[in-house]
């Protein structure tokens, strides 16, 4: 990786706001929790810190929405925080080769799931916080608070009840998994704390900070605060690069080449290690459920700044 | 990624060395090919190699092996210069999830398989290789003498009679992707060609070398060949962080951090971009097919060295 | 098919009760329902009635039993006489090919489960009788006792509780497949019923007598009413020849040749057309989940009778 | 099952033949074999031959046709007499649940096809004709001609190779099956043979003929030669009703209620045991890839003669 001596990130930010206009209003916002088919789906954010903490950004950026998925990544480095390796021993680290809401692997896999990202695994993870907290996602909504250095954030209770209202496959894996006895507190125990931490609500230079620690080796560059070791948060950062963008991982790594984690409202967070967080928002989803002008603009970010990982 | 201002490589080859000791000669040798099955199992070499060509090396770093899957690196490669991106519509670039010789998912994916690093996978680059050269055999040899800088290099025709005589399995899969239309030459060309490129011998240090090019951005640092576009380069890195040591790929990314690609003769190459290419080899497998101390090797590499992807 | 001009029932239950008497004590008592696991192991059970309602049987025929998945026999019928052919387009009428508790099928086929045999389609019929009647288990108690003409039988509400406490797996399914529209009513609701009905008690004699309406070309031999018409008849036995005792059905057929449902409780009915209604009951299981002497008796009946469909 | 005093079979034949016409012309004739997608698909025949001999055809019943997969009962047949019910140690007897060329099930459960009428099964089967016969494919034909009485039949070279040259399905099977150690044959011989019985070509009088020693208790009714015993021959036409009809066996037991076998070349032939043997061709077929006319003739024709099993 080499460190260009500078890079305008404001002017990469502008560019790439330019060039992914065209993009905007053609694609499908997600509609499985009828609370976020009511998002206008031609928006589109991106923000930049960089470790000393300037903010750069483009468009919406400052908007909030409903960030789904991307909590996967804070309650798992919270789960990890409270029970370390052993994590591993009920979910695992291997891209599941399926769609994120898949059944078929939990079957042959005796109900223990792929990984932390995909639906099931974060049903573990959940599990895992259930069992540490009373209150596991009050707890996930004040660590995300301390990540991005916004003491305001907070869950949309409309969303979480929509979900709930709807999420039947969510409670089949954790039932399912409760039947294999990798689940072990009540279900609606479990896919309540879940709903309530995927509709933390947030905007995109918030979680750009909030994503910040794992490119600064673990330590809350806000506080100095340590969050997880060095070594952990390289290892955070290969899962979401092998398994942070659904079923669509390889080809996100080929072509973006940055630890990024997705979710079904739109945005993705990524970092470059050493150097920044990032994120970007725009409604509208790929096939694959990751944000189709986000993907885009984050493919454009690397190569544009020429940092990758690789 | 932080470039600490001096690694002595070779104190860190060497302290491996003597911990890896305990794991040699408690594993298993891959023996579905019977000529591999030959090999003595409580060999270990390894090999470093900085992008100015200075050699780092410790143990049966100069014993020549098997490459076997580690060809595919290098045919992929070769196959990427002929046809370029056009070669994505026959082969995906997603981890598979499932084992590298299943034929399931080729079923369910009409006989696209999922990334290149998988056998059938290989057989459709190696099918490419075939419709572009008289011997694609012969062509891939000459690309890995150029790579390594070893003029001398050769397949072991002993060891692909071997395979051919056993390869049912890949035999399968070649006839079914042909079903499908996804292989155009004849099957036996094909298996023919494929048992050949599997069984070039090379030792740690000429395959350290051969990876090189990788880490110099594409192009060949000993003879300054462009092989592959700077982007490209990192790509296929990409490529094989994901994909390139069979199903434990997002376990190796979490564990080692670096782009490596694994063969059952044990070898394992990788890179670390910008700075050098390494090769590890001890015949003994884990159960997912990858070199067992050659794997702990690689973990210990990273950690040791500070140097990884993230 | 030939009629013999006189079989020798009793006879030929003697015969098989002293056969079957090695076999028992050495299987397993089906234990993932805490109540079942404490039944006996090594009793055994047989009843033979012919239309005329002459009864034959042995050892343990008179030993009440849960009839566990029999009972998906009279809930299909049941709901087939509530909504008629309407019911195939939410459940299939193929062998499954996979485990009785399997959710991969589910899942390729979008929530339609393969058969009304298997727990998933069970839970459809469960479904139906939900929508159709206030109390679905209170109807089809009362639709058995109708049936066998004991009109003490009953639940176990023990047995039911029992397996509502456990079944996590079966509310994995139901949720999957409101996950796919094609369940309607609550969860807990279709749960509670399902696990009701698999709880009624009956003996042999009662089930025999209770499956005679299938020989009798679809009437109740013992009231003359008519249940199903008599192409209606024919068609639930060719489902259970193909679809009723578990992944065994093939070899079932192969082996006894006459419909048969089974159940854990170690219960099997089955029926000779225009002829008699049989059931066999001994608790201990093979793998299928099919009782193991009951299997083999039934092999042994339609051997010594020489009465089969074939 | 009741035997009605007088059917008048020619009557009803003729009915059918009327009442089918309204079908021809509107499906697809099978074209994965060239050959056999010249045959013009608006053809219609059926014959039903009682076991005093007497013959009933309508339509185009003396026309000889491709028989394809209905070679695999007669194929079964010939290995069961050479190897018994060591047979089933190589293929099993139930339904498949998937497509009849999935290679899926063979991964999951080694090599071990489900049933003798799917394709990989009857692989397998031909396999024991090629240890047994030098020629399989000449002992086969002349098998037929002795069930048949007709000592002029012949497989049709061109489709044998039209077939040869197509089945890269076939050949991954085998090859698969092969690395499992489930096929012992040179693959290429066991794909010829195959591919030459598949090619038999006879009329449906010929196949009502030939089949009728399974309704006749093992012994061919035309010369009294016992060709399996009477177990064996209820058994064999037990595996016929569970799997004889690709993945619709299920729905044909329940629409037909006999034992079936059916093939891409459009003809199906069936029998009751005791009564007849029964064939109808029409070449378009269901998706399943039974003939759609055929399969809508059977239905009819156990309705209005009142015959089925059950």
């Amino acid at each position: 990786m080499t460190h260009p001596p500078f890079v305008d990130y404001q002017a990469v930010l502008d560019q790439i706001h330019a060039e992914v206009q065209p993009l905007l209003g053609r694609g499908r916002v997600a509609d499985y929790i009828p609370e976020l088919a009511k998002v206008r789906g031609d928006q589109f954010g991106m923000a930049v810190v960089t470790l000393d903490g300037t903010v750069y950004s483009c468009g919406d950026a400052r908007t909030p929405f409903s960030i789904q998925s991307v909590s996967k990544l804070f309650a798992l480095t919270l789960a990890f925080q409270c029970v370390g390796d052993a994590l591993w021993e009920r979910v695992g680290r291997e891209p599941s080769g399926s769609a994120f809401n898949s059944l078929v692997q939990l079957e042959t896999e005796q109900g223990k799931p792929r990984n932390p990202f995909i639906n099931a695994g974060a049903l573990i993870i959940t599990d895992v916080l259930c069992t540490r907290f009373v209150n596991p996602e009050t707890a996930l909504v004040e660590f995300v608070r301390r990540l991005s250095g916004n003491a305001t954030l907070q869950y949309d209770d409309r969303v979480a009840k929509s979900e709930l209202a709807t999420g039947f496959r969510n409670r089949a894996m954790a039932n399912f998994m409760r039947s294999f006895g990798n689940l072990v507190n009540p279900v609606d125990d479990v896919i309540d704390a879940y709903c309530r931490h995927c509709a933390i609500r947030m905007d995109s230079v918030d979680l750009a900070r909030a994503v910040a620690f794992l490119a600064n080796g673990g330590v809350n560059p806000w506080t100095g605060e340590t969050i997880v070791d060095a070594s952990s948060a390289k290892r955070l950062s290969a899962l979401m690069l092998t398994c942070g963008t659904y079923d669509a991982a390889g080809d996100f790594a080929y072509r973006v080449g940055i630890p990024c984690k997705s979710g079904v409202g739109g945005g993705i967070v990524g970092h470059i290690p050493d150097v920044l967080g990032v994120c970007v928002w725009s409604p509208e989803l790929e096939p694959s459920g990751n944000s189709m002008a986000g993907s885009h603009a984050l493919e454009r970010f690397t190569t544009l700044t020429g940092q990758s990982l690789f």
